[in-house]
């Protein structure tokens, strides 16, 4: 048994397939060689089923051995100080890395995703626009510099910053070609293209038995 | 001189005096008993001027010797692994504080910042007022089961949750007891009030320069 395991939904709507959240932490153990399993909890009644093992009612959560942790973020902290390939081990790098990280938990993500929310409520030009592409102005400024956000090379920050500018709607959002460049180069990992895939097909092989029990 | 040294503006309008994140890592080091210093930069062109080291324009950022950190979460993180007044030390310990510094910031403050940015902008019963009150409502069932969100003690976690929460809008948004009375215990702290007290008096001392200069 490995002694890392990744919990997701049993199953997922066409929509979100290849973007729920495990997927980062599935991305994470692949870029650093970890040994993991993937475990799942029901979708249907997810609101409530799991509050002790995440209180919002979301996934991923992660087991390592005895020890538990809920938000993708904080996932990908732990589990980048388990690889260098993560997160470098001298303090500049980890430092670097850990702001990245936040910055695209705190900075970017806290505005992509509330604007995306409104957006799909059937507001796109939404009071939060102004902020979003303030902020996207910024990452594109920082992106046309250097190739990697932390310590001149992929760590954990890229993963997530690329994972949060790659949902469709903030990648349309207007004209930067140096981020739209980065998510490409983030995105053809096979590291990537391997958790992706694994999570779609998971969650299409479920459809049947889903059709099943209905 | 102090090896760490916190970056916040010059000054400040009254509206955010007590409220600018340059407060989350003094809070930290009075907490842990750390030595540091303040220092400013000047609020006007604070868009432009200081992007090389906040590369969002925003405070605060933290030098530790020869370490340049930005985002108030990751400085707070970085802060942490000096004490463990701030983190427990077992690895156990640790996963909690990480995961709730995470959940502040990503599941908590993900809402209520644009909520809040949304209210103020006239639009107070705004499109994501349903997810701010599902938001709130697992913050106050978890914290009507207990006094701290990690390891049984007072951390770092604790300290921005109730940073979070504490903005009157925040604040102000229904009737949850639980929440209520940890904002009050967590804000109680002497840490805090030295914290607090320093930054309004550092922004209002600054008001007589700043008029004299018009």
């Amino acid at each position: 048994m490995s002694e890392l395991t990744i919990w997701t939904y049993d199953w997922a709507p066409e929509g979100p397939r290849g973007f729920v959240r495990d997927l980062r932490l599935r991305w994470a153990c692949e870029e650093a060689g970890l040994d993991y399993e993937v475990r799942a909890i029901p979708f249907d009644g997810r609101e409530t089923n799991h509050l002790a093992r995440q209180p919002f009612g979301q996934v991923p959560f992660l087991d390592d051995g005895a020890l538990e942790i809920f938000e993708s973020g904080a996932g990908l902290l732990h589990l980048a100080r388990k690889s260098d390939k993560l997160m470098p081990r001298d303090p500049a790098g980890e430092a670097e890395t850990l702001q990245w990280t936040i910055a695209a938990l705190n900075s970017i993500e806290m505005v992509t995703v509330p604007w995306w929310f409104l957006k799909i409520c059937g507001d796109e030009d939404n009071q939060l626009t102004g902020w979003m592409r303030q902020r996207l102005d910024h990452i594109e400024r920082i992106l046309g510099e250097r190739a990697w956000l932390a310590a001149n090379r992929f760590t954990v920050a890229d993963l997530l910053m690329a994972d949060v500018l790659r949902v469709p709607d903030v990648r349309a959002f207007g004209d930067r070609p140096a981020t739209e460049a980065y998510v490409t180069r983030v995105t053809d990992r096979p590291s990537f293209k391997k958790a992706q895939g694994d999570q779609i097909r998971q969650f299409e092989s479920a459809d049947g038995k889903r059709a099943g029990s209905d």
